[in-house]
């Protein structure tokens, strides 16, 4: 071949080989180099373009790593790839931002919301800074799958001493939120299980199960929670509940259907119960309610818990307690799951516990919520029985019923006008189930006690105008 | 009902309402009050303990949230609960740690290891600082499904200018590792999808694969990647590959082979590459090798990329750039799912990366581990060709072929006798494949600089030991 006219700027910054390497590439892909043709020697080559023979052979080296052209031993480099090769490397376009219609919002009611200012970043930072130290570089490896000692030592503690739940560290599963959790935990079953969920009650669960090909049915519910016999008829396999505060209404699952939902689970092989203690930290009245998994002698419970309403939804660490079997399956068949969660976080957030922290900040939130509850239930008082309240007074959120004839369309309609988000009770249904009067569920924990009253006012404006 | 008499503790911490509250429950649990049965009036029963009626009614409250009595409006309180109910509260015992055999294995070779030393301690505690602040509460609240935008630039910006891929940072799903991403991924497609993967190779997938319901098959290779005859005859929908670094082998995907995969799934609608772009960061020579996705013109790429091995594998943070059909996918099927990966590490990374300390790090790493490579060829070179190496000199490992007329299962016995962990190749198989010569992966980057002639001695020795 004749020699490559290479033209060779030594005034940029882009090194010589790579000059070379980048020529060489481009006539290989506009086909002026075509396969089996012989390259010049690196010898001749560095002469022609008064370079080393090392800029030369590291071009080459790039050239064949990348398989453009082959080294042939004593016979020299030939061109390898054929055809019309096409590489796109265009100047790189970033895309402005989405607009989101966040700002739009005046108010949000969202239930899953918490209070972000009485949040102690003092002493999260605290412990962060303690844990990111060359002492603990051995924290930057994996870890347990399950999570790492320290903190699942601490969950286990909480639940005892908050929850009376007497388990072993070795049966907790710390994940990156419920949803990485349930997944996980539905892929242990075989296709075709069935699932019953309390209907109304929390879709993601729902969302979950169907997407990973198994079957759900809505549970039926009375005002002392899910009627046992409309269980037995449909014989799922396992069952999503909230008893100790019913998802989104709020009531407390009574004790005899609580050992009934035993006794269920113990009359046949296999039968789980998944309990979701979702914000069981908030009562503001009494002690808090047991949980199932306290009373679960024959380990059949298998129970959520999770740090988003308790500390930070964004930090994405939750947990569940898996009976032994389950355990023993969750090891052996999701064995090449690392967890899903930073070990450092992890660390910090076992440190926070450890310290007392967690206590101090749930013990101040309880009195922050407390005290927002009592303004909206003072703020709502004056517009019984039009507004009916529903359910414990207790945990993140209301349920409201309109009782003046306005239908949930008018409602939803007048509350984006005002720029409020609410959301209505039929959201939560997986069937065409609704109520007589439009129910909504109002999350009251999020909106900054300041703005809680002209937050509220808005809404009963909204629901009580002619 | 008689009055009940119940001992009240005025000398203990537990408050009298709990005290009361404990003794109903334990009748009731005990069949000492029964269903049906009424309870003495508030008033009464506080006169006669000489408690406040708050008490009382601060305790029956309780009672009834459980559901162990009820309250009949002007008839008074009633036993609700029935049957042997079984309430066990039992001293919480910890259990002691499992002894891990970590401890008694002197040098772990392996591949995913990297080397913790040279973390940046000090310039990541410095972000985290920065970030935990109460000026960034908002940071508490869930962010976007996909990942922080500050991120997903970062990674888009990275991207483009160390691999030359040109992406929309909206394509990018920020995860908590790749096998969560891989799990979503998979996810979205139906059922008894075929997968075609390559073997030897990453065995992580293919469990992943069959653990969610698919099919998958081993792709057959030779030494200039997947064989395309064989990939077109088995028809699969999507392909794992490692184009970039062969894993385990390190051989760099031929650019023929990379545009015939690339024409292989644009023959056919629904076809994808998922390319595993696993350590990439770490060639020691020339440029990298420039990805499938930067050749990706008709969106048929879904790539994979992690900052476990070029950052902290306990950090969680792995990234996937969808095709823009799939992505469609993912926003409507997987909606329900919450970013796997705590916000404020992921507002961490984004500021280390806008910085520059990522690419400053990566520069460190690269000069660290090729000392370290270098040491190991040195260390070998005497031994060609009874020990021969196999592969481009890049990443965080070589493989070994030992040609000396030792078996795998001598030298693996002899590597436990000396506390030694290796890893065969036929370990990273999923067919009864091998190879004529024993051959074994070795993870370099994990060991220390100092112990890393030692390691390699021990390793050699056992090698060649008669």
């Amino acid at each position: 071949m004749e020699m490559l006219s290479i033209h060779l700027d030594r005034s940029i910054d882009t090194p010589l080989y790579e000059q070379i390497y980048l020529y060489i590439k481009k006539e290989i892909i506009n086909s002026h180099l075509s396969y089996g043709e012989k390259l010049p020697s690196k010898r001749k080559l560095s002469e022609f373009l008064e370079v080393s023979q090392n800029t030369i052979e590291t071009a080459f080296d790039q050239l064949v790593a990348e398989g453009y052209i082959e080294s042939k031993p004593r016979k020299g480099y030939f061109v390898l790839a054929q055809g019309d090769l096409e590489y796109i490397y265009q100047e790189r376009q970033t895309t402005s931002a989405k607009n989101t219609s966040e700002d739009e919002i005046k108010y949000d009611f969202y239930p899953s919301r918490i209070d972000t200012e009485a949040f102690p970043f003092d002493q999260w930072r605290k412990y962060v800074k303690q844990m990111i130290d060359k002492q603990h570089h051995q924290l930057l490896l994996l870890g347990n799958a399950q999570g790492d000692v320290e903190l699942r030592e601490e969950i286990a503690n909480y639940l005892y001493h908050a929850r009376g739940i007497h388990c072993d560290r070795e049966s907790i599963i710390v994940g990156a939120g419920v949803e990485t959790l349930l997944q996980q935990l539905i892929s242990l079953f075989s296709k075709q299980t069935l699932f019953g969920i309390e209907d109304p009650g929390y879709q993601l669960i729902l969302h979950i199960v169907k997407h990973f090909g198994h079957q759900a049915f809505p549970l039926e519910m009375d005002d002392q929670g899910i009627i046992i016999e409309k269980l037995e008829k449909a014989n799922p396999t396992l069952i999503y509940v909230t008893p100790s505060h019913h998802f989104p209404y709020g009531s407390v699952l009574s004790i005899n259907r609580r050992n009934q939902l035993l006794q269920w689970a113990e009359n046949k092989q296999q039968r789980y119960i998944i309990e979701d203690d979702y914000d069981s930290e908030f009562r503001y009245t009494g002690k808090t309610i047991p949980p199932l998994k306290s009373m679960d002698t024959n380990d059949r419970v298998i129970y959520l818990g999770s740090f988003s309403k308790s500390l930070i939804p964004s930090l994405r660490i939750s947990y569940m307690i898996l009976p032994k079997q389950l355990l023993h399956f969750f090891n052996d068949k999701l064995s090449f799951y690392h967890s899903t969660v930073s070990r450092i976080d992890q660390q910090v957030l076992a440190l926070f516990m450890k310290n007392g922290d967690f206590e101090k900040h749930l013990n101040r939130m309880r009195k922050i919520y407390r005290r927002k509850l009592e303004l909206v239930l003072e703020l709502i008082k004056p517009y019984h029985p039009i507004i009916q309240l529903i359910g414990e007074q207790s945990g993140l959120h209301i349920v409201c019923e309109v009782r003046n004839g306005k239908t949930e369309q008018e409602i939803l309609e007048n509350a984006k006008k005002a720029k409020l988000k609410i959301y209505p009770i039929t959201a939560y249904t997986a069937t065409d189930w609704s109520t007589e009067r439009p129910q909504f569920i109002i999350g009251f924990a999020g909106i900054p006690y300041k703005h809680l009253q002209h937050a509220f006012e808005l809404f009963l404006n909204i629901c009580l105008s002619k």
